[in-house]
This record gives C-alpha cells, structure tokens and sequence, in this order.
C-alpha cells in the first residue's frame, strides 16, 4: 500500500481516479500535473494514513522516511532546501477528503520559516516586506491550528497595529510593522501554549501534518458530515505542496474562478482575485476582491493561461470546475480544481447545456440535477406589484426570496428554530463554526464577503437565499441591533431578503413564485422521456388546475371538496345541514350547496380540457365546519332561529376525542348519504354540462377512508347509480371511475376484497402514516424531531415513506388488489407523491401513478426519471 | 319426501332425529310416543309443507288429502270422529321450529267445537260445564289467531262477567254464564271479523293449520329470530294432536315440569300445576299456580308417573327436560318435552352434575356451559352489609341485582336505553310483544306469573336479573307511577332489584359480587385440563390481583401503572415533574413518588406468591395528570409558586389533538427518561424486597407503543443496566423478562426486528383495533351501531376481533416474532383477551396466552377448553 503520491511536471503518481486515497484536492491536483497544467509540485500522503495517525496519534517512523523522500524530491523540482538559510523551501500543507468538505478542516501555508530562514527568503526575492508578510502569516496559522490560539487574539493585533500606524490593507503594512508584530505573535503564543513555535523546520512539518489530520476530527467537520450525510470513517488526505506566492508584489495575486457561472450557469470565466494576497485572504471574505474579468488588464497572459486550463479541465472532467489560483510574478499556478457548487439554476442550466454541447449525455444531465431543486427553482421572489422600496441591497448570492426574525448569533437562530420560528442570520461574516446556525436558518444575509465567500457557496449548496457584502449595514451584536444607514433594526423584528435581486427589505413582504428558466422545461422534457410513472397532481380549484398543468401535471389525482364547504356563501348553508335533525332538513340544506359545487366543479373539468380528474368525497368531520367564536354561534343562533344552547349542545355532541380516527370521510357518506349524494350530483351535472358544451370530461370519484369492502361496495352501488339517473337525464353516456383512498391498515389488509369492486387505488400517505404508526402529524412533532435527531427513525416518516412498515402495506395492498383486479389502477396521493425518496421505491413497486402538489409536480417527474435511472443505470 | 308424521301407541314414523323437519316439539312428541311414554295421538306436518304454504298462501291438495288419512288414524286411536254430534273429536293445533322460539307462535286448542259438537261433548264427558269452557276457549283462540281479534276484547268479556256474577276463578264460571259468554264473543267475531267461526270444521282445521304457519312471520317471531341469530329461512312445523283436557274437573289439571330446578339446578322435580285448567293458563302467568310438589298430596298416581316419565327422559336425551303435561281424569298425558332453559346457576350445576352422575361426558359438561354465562355467575347481589330494607319481595326468578329507572312500557325502555341509560322494565306481566323492550332493559320486576311464566323464562335466556309474582305492585302505567303498598314510585325513578333474593329496593344500592358456587370451580377445572392457552388477568393492585388468583388466573398479563400516578398523595409530584423544566427537576419530583410506588409493587409481589407479574410503565399523555378545573389550577399555582398564567400556558402546550396518536407511552420514556427509571426503579427494588423476605418473584417489563424495532432497544437497554445495577445493591440475582405491547400496526409489520430483543409480545387489541381501523373507541360509537345493526361490520371489532384485518396483524406479528425469536411468549391483553369468540381465534394461532380483566378470567378459562374441543371435537 503506498501511503505517498508524488507529483510535479516530470513524474506524477496519481490520478484523478485515487480519490478515496488521496482526497478530492490531491487526485485533481495530480490530475492537473499529469494534464501538463502548471501545478506547484508536491505529494499527497493517503487518507488511510490519516486514519492510522487518528488511532498511534503520531506519524509512523517509516511515513516520516517517506515524507523525507518526498520533501527532497520537491527540493529538487524547484532548487530550494526546506530550512536552508540561504534558499529556503516553503511548503502548504492542506487537507482533502475523498467528499468535498469545503473549509471544514485545516491547512498551514508558508511552513519552513523561522527567524533565519525569513531572512533567506527576504534575500533571494529581494522583497523584505514579503518575507516578514509570510513568517506572520505562518505564525499565525500555525499558532491557531498547530496550538489552538484564538485566531482574535491575532487579529487583535493586526488591527491595533493598523489603527497606530494608519494604514488600511495588510499589504499596506511596512517590514519594520511586520516585524512588531512577529515579537507579538511570539510573545502570544509562548504566554498561551507555554512553547515557541519550533525552530525546527522538519518539527514544524510534522506538527502540521498532525494538526491537518486532527482537523477531521473537528466539531464543525463532524457537524458537516452528519448534516450531508457523510461517514465519520473516511479521514482526510494531506497535501503538501511547494508555496508559490500572491502575496510578493503586484504583479502577484491570487484567486478563485469558475469554469462557468456558478450562480446563473451562464458559459463564462467567472470568479474573483485578490492582488498581493494570499488565498485565505479571497475564501474568508475579509476583503472584497474584484471581478475575475478586471485580471485581463492586470494580468493578460495570466488570464490567457487560465481560460486555456479551465477549457482544458472542463473537458477533461466533463463537468464545470472550481478552481483556485495564485499568480507569482505573472505566472499562472493551479491549486485546486473541483466540480463547482452551483445554485440550483447553474446546476440545471450548465448540465442542460453541457448535454447540448454533447459533452454529457441527456440522462447525465437529468441525474446530475437534484428532483428537490426543481422546487427551488420555483423559490418565491417578491412580488414585483409590492410597492415597498428595499431598505438596502447587497449581493444577489443565492437566489429565493424569504422572510423571517434578525437574529444575530447562531445561538440565537438555533433556539428559535427549535421553536419552529423562520429566522434570518445576520452576521458581519460566517466562518465554518457557523454551519449549524446557517443550516436552522431560513436566509442569510452578511455585511461582508464576495460572491465565493463562505456564506455564498455554502448557501447555494444548502438552496438557502442568501445576500453578502451588503456593506452598510452595521451589526451590534451584543446590543440586539443593526444600523442599516441610520435605520435601527432590533433583532427579532421581521426583514424579507431576495437571493436573487440582493435586496433586504423591512418586514414581511409578499412573494410569488419565480417564471422558471427555459432549461428547467427541456430537463424535464428529458425526465419525461425516461420516466414510468405518471405525475398528477393535488390540485382543488381551476387556479390550482392551471398551474399544475403548466408544471407537467398530466392529470390531478386529488381534488379536494373541504373548501367548497368553507366558502363563504355557502357555510351558512353547511351549518344548517349539520344542525338538521332529519335526512329531509339535510336534503334542503344541501340542495343550497348544489349550484355553487356545480360551478366549481365545472371551472375544474374545463380547465382540465379532458384529462382525468380524482375528486374526493367530504373527508373531515362536520364539527369542524362549526363555528368556534360566541359571537359565530350567537350569529347562528339568530339565522336559524335555534337557542345558542342548543347550537352548543350539538357542538359538544360533535365534539370528538380523536378527530383523526373518528366521523369523516365514507363514515360520513355511509350516515349521511344525502351529503355524498349531492356532492356526486354536483359533480355529475358538471361534467355532463362542459361535455355538452364539446369538452371531453373523465370524472374518478375517490372514496375516503374505507376501511371494509362492504362499506366501499354501499357506496360505490348508491354513486353508481346516482351517476346512472343524471347522464340518462342530460342524455349523454361516458365513462366514469369509481375507486378509493387506501390510507387506513385495514383497507390495506383487506384490499384483495375492496378491489373487486374499485377501478382505482390511491394512497393516502399522509394518513395511512398517522395510523400505521400512530402518530398524530398534528401532535408528534414534540417527540419526531428528537427520534430523528436520535436516529430512532431513519426519516420524518411525512417526509419521505416508511418502507418497512407503511411501505409493507402499500406493497401487500397493491400485490393483492392487482390479484384481484387486473384493471386497478394505483397511485399515491399523499405528501409522499412529491418526496423523491419515497417516488423511488413507488417506481419499484411498479405503481402506477404519484399525485402531489402543483408545485412540486417538476421535482415528481425528475424524481421518476431519476428511479428508473437508479434502477437500471 | 314425506310430508306428515304420525305417531300414536302403536305406530311412530317420527323420532328425534327429525328436528329440522318436524320442529323440536314434533320430533320430541314422536319420540316420547315411541318410547311408550303417553302421549295423545296426533300428526306432525314437516317445516317444508310450511314454506311451501308461505309461498303459495294455501295448502295443497295433495297435503289436505294426507291430513284427512291421518286425522282418519286419530279418530281410530281414540275411538271419536272430527266433527261428529255424539263423540266428536276435538284436536290441538301447535307450532314447533327446529329452534326453540317459546311463545314466538301461535296455537289453537279445543279446535272441533261448533254449536252442535258442543253438545256431543256434554253428553259423553257428562260435564256441560266443561264443554262450553272448552268451547269459550277455542272461540277465543280462534277468533285471535285466525281471524285477529283483540284478546283483550274477549278478556273484558270474561272480567265483566266475573264481576257481575261475583266470582273469582274462571273455573268457577257455571254452564249458564259460559253460554252467555259464547253468544257475546260470536258477536264480537261476527262484528269484528265480518264471519262468524266455521261450522265446518274441517274448515276450522285448515284455518288453524294456515295460521300457525303463518305465524312463522310474526314481527315479534322475527324480532326474536333477530335477537338470537336464528335464520328467518327455517319454517314452523305444525302438530295436530288429539285434546286432552285438564279443564275436565278436578280430577284433571295442568302444568310444566322440570326434571331439574331450572333457577338452581337442584335433582328435583320442579314445577307447577293448575287444577282444572288448560295449558296455556300456567304459561300466561295470568293465575298463579301451585308448587309440583302439592300434585304428590292430589294426584299421587299421575306424580308418580311424571317422576318416572321425568327420569326415563333425562336418561334418555342426556339432558334436563322441560316437561308438558296435562291429567285427565287422574291419568298422565305428555304434551311436550324439550331440553330446559336454565338460569346460568342451573345450568353450570345440572351439567356438572350430569358428568358427575356419568350421564354426559366432563367435556360434554364443559361444551354445555356458555363461557360467558361464567360472567353472569359472579354477578353482583345486594351488599349485605346494606341497612336498608327491601321494599317489597317478589319470585326470585333470574339471579343478579341491578339498579336502573323504572320504565313502565317497552317504548319507554327502549328509548331510554338508546340514550344509553339503565332502566328496570315494571310492568303486570310480559308477553311475547315486550322481547325488544325486555331486551333493552337492565332487569325485569312484573307484578304477575310464576317462575314459568313469560318474564321468568325469557329473563334466565338473557341472563338478566329478574323478578316476577310481585303482587302488591299497582301499576298506573298512564299516569306513570307505580304504588307499593302506600308508596309511590313514579316513572323514571331509581330502583334497584335482586333476582336473587326477589328483593326490590328504593334508589341505587351498593352491589357486590357473588360468590361462586361449588360447581362453578369444578367445571373450571376440568375447562383447566382441557385448554391450551394460558389465563393471566389484568390486575393493578393488590385487592385486583386477589381476586384474580380466587377465579384462577396463573399470572398477571397486566398491571397498568397509571393509578400509581393518581392518587392523591401523589399527584401533587407528578405535576410537578410535569410541570418541570429540566431533567434534574423532573428527577426530583419523582424521587418523591418512588416510595409510594415501591410498596404499591410490593403488595402485588406478595399477593402474587412467585407467580409472573407484567408490568407495564406508563402509557397516557402527561396532560392527563393535569388539572382540568379553574380552582385546581389555583391552588397548583399556589403549591408551586408558578403563575395560574404559566401553568395554563403549560397546560395548552401539552395539549393534543388526536392524544390516542400523542406523545404517550413509550415516546414518554425516550423523550423523559427519568420517568421510566423510577418505574423501573421502583418495581425491581419491591421485587428485591419481597425476594429477601423469602417470597420468589417473576417481574416482567413491558414497554407500551413501540413503533420500531430501535425505540425498543433503546429502552431495553436502559432498563436492562438500571435492573442489574439494582440486583446488584441487593446482593440479588433472578431472571426477569421485557417485553412489549404490540398495538400498533407498525409494531405488528416490524415484529421480526422488535422480537429480536424483547422476550415477550402482548397484543394490545383495544389500541390496536382503534389504529387498525382508524377508529377512536371514544368517537365511533356515533357510528359504530349504525355499521353494525347495518351488517356493513360482522361484530362490533372492539368486543370480537376483527380476524380480517387486526387478527391478520395478530397473525403476521406472531409468526414473524417467533421466527426471530423462538423464546418469544406471546399473548393478548386487551379486551379481546376476555371474549369467547376471540380466544377461539388466538388458540387457532396457538399464542401462549390471553389476559383479561379477574371478573372474565372464569370466561377465558372456559372459552380456552371450548377452543380447544371446537378445534377437535
């Protein structure tokens, strides 16, 4: 097992298939050399070392050999000597883990100075300032990550010591400030760790690639890993490289550039550099650098090299690469290339268009998009009919428009997401600590950093909106408030950010939903030629039916008929019929109903222009169109002439225990057959009406809540029949379904019976979840977030399926109602029909169709190409 | 297929064998016939010859040809002819089902009198008395069932004459007055019926036989059918038989006979008798008869033959027999025998006793005895330590005591138990038309009648509480009151009566259970060697536990621990852990409970002498511990120092929509650890305590709602470490097992994984049932009769399980458990647990046991042998 790879110009040992060895950062790195881009030589020693180191806790005698082997190679590539006087070597010593952890773990830059060594460097470049800039730094570096000083105290320093001699910029700082603070940085650390940094170049070596591999192991990474989902068992890689410098002069820099727009997708050399700097200085945000195009004035040749290596790289790894660079004297150096991170726009639009320049194939393209970020894509964004004026704007840096509370820590946004509260982080700058709080807030907003910031990329991963560099605002953490010029915000009062303009506006501000891109309709044009099962979509009214078409929906599976209850000018009427005492007073009452259902219901079938439509029956218990407030009942009282005691005696006879499993859906219908009569009725009418008027219609009527055939098989004969008598009155003769939810255990257990009577199966998920594992979605949130934090449950079971035991059921309920019906049609209808997750095993299952909410329908369909793909690969 | 059956002493064509086609009372007369026992002469005609009248609304030719051949065999065995003036032959005309329907049917007696027969009569018997109270009594007959006249219009007849001739007994009515009589009800039938009753009579008889078939389809028939699930398809036969007569003289009566005591069960010759009287006066309870054993003192010659005739039939069908019989002229004639209803008491000793006298098998014994008559044997009598006195006493005629309203009519008893309320149905005597109303009542008191009569008869097949003959009872029904001597007691009133004693009190009295009689235990004991499940008992304390191991019960299955949070010394710390904000707080509280809850332990331990004890740690919601009313509030406020504010604010926070789907059982012990710890805690110190005294104990855990197979061991281990640690500080060291409830549906489709830790399963079928289902125990009974008076469900699935769906989780669950793990126990706990047609199904799946609340252990016990002798006969 050979535990160091080497690389330079001459000879290099790895390749971009040695990720699992040698991290992400060190196989692309040896790629690159064996590419011929021009890459500072070094070596990578393997992961696997690092999980030897993580259990010795020190470096093999043998390894250090190695290291030494190595060391000498590199001395030789580049004619320095790590530790000599005169021309000292200086190294990087990085991390890099087979997964993209970006910033989680540590690195040293400038290793190989010490009060001799600086001198040497400060001789052969000529350049003193430089020499002392890069001992500070490297002091600073190492006394944080090798000795675990708080990098404040640092800082402290640097800006008591620009504050004294006036000066702006590090770069602007002098050799003789440098040197004041060098005896500071050392007097810190010999007063905090109780040792020098060691004199010792081969010590400090040995000590950083301990610290690098430590790193793996720290609280932020490990937070990291359990949010993405990544082992704790990998490790890390350790890189190390000979420095080149950005920081020695101005004809230096250094940068970070994508091979395309990481934000729009758009095919363009896209990034930022830092003049004179070194690159902690571009990814930390403490200075805002310019745009990467600005580089081809300063810097042309340079430029012209780097579109040449990012055309190169982008196809050669067939996929749009993040690259860092430093520029040393003119000269152009690669020090990383990755496959970028991009907002979820980018992602869809470089992956479409990259399988129009043929670089990928179609399904690469629609594997490589996320279904979830289909929803993002429909992100809302303010609605620009608000008249409001933004209170201040920063940068767009990933797109969505939110609102919630200013909070000012971390602390803050995590207690008040644990009270389901949406909050917004508000920070000067975020670092790696602050992962967890960005993760439990809704947005981000920072009054520093660039478009490659912490902030900026880590939101686009996470799909958060997100605003940075919005420079006039000032944070007074500690006193609970933001100046935004002289307008005072307090933290917990309401702002509204939008990723995608960069504006920050005061309060809560209405949203609508983003005009998707064209790429998102090819995408999915793509999916839908992959897919098996059919999309529909949940949708109760013409408005719904019509956005749902527009996103792909190819029929809706689930039309609830709760809000033509709720209506106004007809609650008036429902309340009467639940006051009734005879079947003759209900029949009154709802035939009050019939006309405005009937308009409903005609609006749906002509907006739906002959695609199937499943309507439910009335699912919810009647008490829950009672009114709860005095003065509704006194109101009642009065309309109908009844005592308001009387209303109350029937509400508290209403009253249920446990709604969930008490009086609704077919229960209903089966007490009350007038109720589903009229509903059939209105719904009958309404299709033989548009049929006349020259529409097709394909009316499914879905009975809810069977938990026996012999109360599926009552009803299915009454509708049957009622439907008979109106297309015989309107003269007409079309075909019609009659078929039911699945959402208890027992119509699951028993759905062998039910079938023989059903066109259709449609599973209601949502409930068939509450009941199989008891769990009130109303109530368990008290206990769920704790059972999945504790992994006592794999998932939210009402977010993605339960296979194991909910999934049993739909699997036994499918099997069995086929065996006895051939014809069965089955889908799903609850939230689970949106869940990419839980489509995959639904693809499996071999079901027929999902339903979910118009909005989600994009993610549905890219999530069923995605199950046939992941099946047969 | 042959359509009639005749017997007499010298030829038999039925025997018993034929019940399906002659009725039981057909094929019982025949078979006595062919015994040698006297029996009149007579015919049967077949149930088929009665559904082909239903059909057709006539009797064939074919059959009246057949019925004059046999009519024709009569008149030789008896030596007079139908219809003829000198020796005319007078028949009775009967129905009889397969299935014993008493007093459900009609009947015509004394049928081939006319005006001139009459006299003929006179003449040969010598006593024109009795031949016109025989003819009375046939216009009366044959005037209600054939031509549907009221009998209270002939009623008011007879008591008008009584009163105006100033006598008594209808016995004493002189030829004269009977005359007068006869012309008043030929007016009332010509006037009423528009035809007076046939000369002919041959016509009369085919009008009989029209009637009693017709008879069949009586509302109170099918009522009755209904009630007893007896098919509406089985048709009545009809039996023709030569009159005996008990109205002949005082050397002539008639009663019913027991050959054992059908309210206690005891060898005797029980029963009464009326001299000069028919038949139908002892069961219409309208005269109260004398004891059987007065008949010894007047009829010696024909008691005697009735005690022989009494022990050749026992002997003969292997059972106790329910005897008619009339003596003409001193001499014995048997009109009927069939197997005797008994009071559940009876029944239990005349089968015990039966096998003891090796007259039936001990598993024919235990076959005999409904196991849920074992219920009825424990039920409740008056507490004799109650000072009140009775207020009046009547015929103890069906054991138990019951407190309810008094009802005066059917409608009202009927309309009160729909509003769920218990009432006492008074009324002066019952018949047929009051089974609904009787049914619907908790217990019967009639102010008439014997121990024979309707009330008397029907009560002991229902199993309820009874009291007839009560005779200083006047019943106003009008005006709704009833007066007691001088007392008034008016409709709606509370009383209480006790079948047992014949004592009626005022108000509600304090009940207590019986005390079991001797057999009781025997029959038990060899239900014991019979079954293969295990009884254990539901039991939380001491006293429940007591009584459990009195009925038999060989462990505990379940003892809930919530009481142990409720009482009052206690509740103050429960709501102060719930009221806690952090676990040490919540510690706290508890270590305050532990005490209690140790010595309540303790007790169970010790009550239970080594046998297995399963515990199970707390189930409900933690706002069930919370006070409800304002001042309770208060005065927690108080106790705690936290504002009314605060604790309404808590109080709302842990309120729950659907608390069945809440966070409860063992969700409380993942989230609130500490609560199952000094469950835990307190159980295995008691256990170590009661185990150092020198008393072995076998705790069980059992962990209730367990969704998932990681929630289970989670707590597992807990308890497992906090067991062995207490063990440990004891110097102790015995086994003990945990296990789980299953009553979840998800616990039931994941049992392999769950069974893999736990070491026994306990069906919860009551929570099971309600998730199964999705209904709510509390919710559905708005709709739960409805489904079931609806047959849309078979049973109402809280009382018997519902073996499609729940039993086929029960199923799954077990077979999947028990290949996980083959030591796995497994049993039921609910409900069902108690109910005979559920462990009938449970022994099918071959569990190890069933639990059930100490009063249904004796039920359990019996339902187990009766699985096991169903299952192979």
């Amino acid at each position: 097992m050979k535990s160091i790879y080497f690389f330079d110009r001459n000879q290099t040992e790895g390749h971009q298939g040695l990720i699992k060895e040698l991290g992400g950062k060190g196989a692309y790195l040896a790629q690159m050399s064996a590419l011929g881009i021009p890459v500072p030589p070094g070596f990578t020693i393997t992961t696997l070392e690092c999980l030897k180191f993580l259990q010795t806790n020190s470096l093999s005698e043998d390894l250090k050999l190695e290291i030494k082997k190595n060391i000498q190679k590199i001395e030789t590539a580049v004619g320095r000597v790590l530790g000599d006087c005169q021309t000292p070597l200086l190294l990087s010593v990085r991390s890099g883990a087979s997964v993209s952890m970006p910033g989680m773990m540590e690195t040293i830059l400038n290793l190989g100075l010490n009060d001799e060594t600086v001198q040497g460097l400060a001789q052969i470049t000529n350049n003193p300032r430089f020499a002392y800039d890069s001992y500070r730094r490297f002091l600073q570096m190492y006394g944080h990550v090798v000795l675990n000083i708080e990098s404040g105290d640092f800082e402290k320093v640097l800006q008591t010591k620009k504050k004294k001699y006036d000066v702006q910029l590090d770069s602007q700082l002098s050799e003789d400030i440098l040197k004041e603070i060098i005896e500071e940085f050392n007097k810190i650390i010999l007063e905090q760790a109780g040792e020098p940094v060691p004199h010792d170049v081969w010590a400090q070596l040995d000590a950083a690639i301990g610290a690098v591999f430590e790193s793996w192991n720290l609280n932020r990474a490990a937070v990291y890993r359990n949010i993405h989902g990544i082992s704790h068992e990998l490790g890390t890689a350790c890189t190390i490289q000979s420095m080149v410098f950005g920081n020695m002069g101005n004809d230096c820099a250094t940068g970070v550039a994508f091979t395309r727009n990481p934000s729009t997708g758009v095919k363009e050399l896209y990034g930022e550099f830092l003049q004179n700097a070194q690159g902690e200085d571009v990814v930390a945000g403490v200075r805002i650098p310019s745009a990467i195009l600005d580089m081809k004035d300063i810097f042309p040749q340079a430029y012209g090299a780097l579109e040449r290596v990012a055309f190169q790289l982008e196809k050669h790894f067939r996929d749009v690469q993040d690259l860092e660079f430093t520029i040393q004297n003119n000269s152009l150096y690669l020090l990383q290339t990755r496959s970028a991170k991009r907002s979820a726009r980018a992602l869809l639009k470089t992956s479409v268009d990259m399988a129009c320049e043929s670089l990928i194939e179609k399904k690469e393209a629609v594997m490589r998009v996320k279904p979830s970020s289909m929803d993002h894509l429909l992100h809302p964004t303010i609605d620009p009919v608000n008249s409001t004026n933004a209170l201040t704007k920063g940068l767009a840096a990933s797109p969505g428009a939110v609102s919630g509370m200013i909070a000012l820590s971390c602390e803050r946004a995590l207690s008040w997401a644990a009270e389901g509260k949406d909050c917004i982080l508000l920070r000067h700058e975020t670092s790696p600590e602050d992962i967890e709080g960005m993760n439990a807030s809704c947005g981000i907003l920072t009054a520093c950093g660039g478009m490659t910031s912490h902030a900026a990329v880590v939101t686009r991963g996470m799909g958060k909106p997100c605003i940075v560099g919005c420079s006039n605002l000032e944070i007074h953490e500690k006193d609970g408030f933001v100046l935004v010029d002289k307008k005072v915000l307090r933290e917990g009062e309401q702002i509204t950010i939008d990723g995608g303009s960069g504006e920050v506006y005061e309060g809560r501000i209405p949203t609508i939903a983003s005009t998707p891109q064209p790429e998102f309709f090819k995408l999915l044009s793509w999916a839908d030629d992959i897919r098996k099962l059919k999309v529909r979509a949940n949708a109760d009214t013409p408005a719904d039916a019509r956005r749902a078409r527009e996103l792909g929906a190819q029929r809706i599976g689930l039309c609830r008929t709760e809000h033509m209850f709720f209506e106004k000018a007809r609650i008036r009427s429902v309340r009467h019929m639940i006051l009734s005492h005879t079947s003759a007073e209900r029949k009154e009452a709802l035939s009050k109903i019939l006309p405005y259902q009937k308009e409903d219901f005609i609006g749906v079938f002509q907006t739906m222009e002959g695609l199937p439509v499943t309507v439910r029956l009335l699912d919810p218990p009647l008490h829950e169109f009672l009114p709860k407030e005095k003065q509704d009942i006194e109101n009642l009282s009065h309309d109908f002439n009844v005592t308001v005691c009387e209303i109350e005696r029937r509400i508290a006879n209403l009253h249920e225990f446990n709604p969930m499993l008490g009086h609704r859906g077919c229960r209903l219908g089966v007490t009350y057959p007038e109720i589903y009569d009229v509903q059939v009725q209105a719904l009958m009418e309404a299709a033989c009406i548009v049929k006349k008027d020259g529409k097709e219609v394909k009316p499914e009527i879905m009975i809810p809540l069977v938990s026996n055939a012999k109360e599926f098989e009552i009803l299915e004969k009454r509708i049957r029949s009622l439907v008979e008598k109106i297309q015989k009155e309107y003269g007409l003769k079309f075909s019609y379904l009659i078929g039911t939810m699945i959402e208890l255990p027992r119509a699951a257990l028993t759905a062998g019976a039910i079938a023989q009577k059903a066109d259709f199966f449609s599973f209601g998920t949502n409930d068939l979840t509450q009941t199989t594992y008891g769990i009130s979605r109303d109530d368990g949130s008290v206990f769920l977030k704790h059972y999945v934090d504790q992994k006592i449950f794999k998932n939210d079971p009402f977010v993605s399926i339960d296979v194991e035991g909910v999934g049993k059921l739909v699997q036994v309920a499918t099997k069995e109602g086929r065996a006895a019906n051939s014809k069965l049609k089955v889908g799903v209808c609850g939230e689970h029909g949106g869940d990419p997750d839980s489509i995959q095993f639904f693809h499996v299952l071999g079901l027929d169709y999902v339903s979910c909410s118009p909005y989600r329908v994009p993610v549905a369909r890219l999530a069923c190409a995605h199950a046939v793909l992941l099946s047969h690969p």
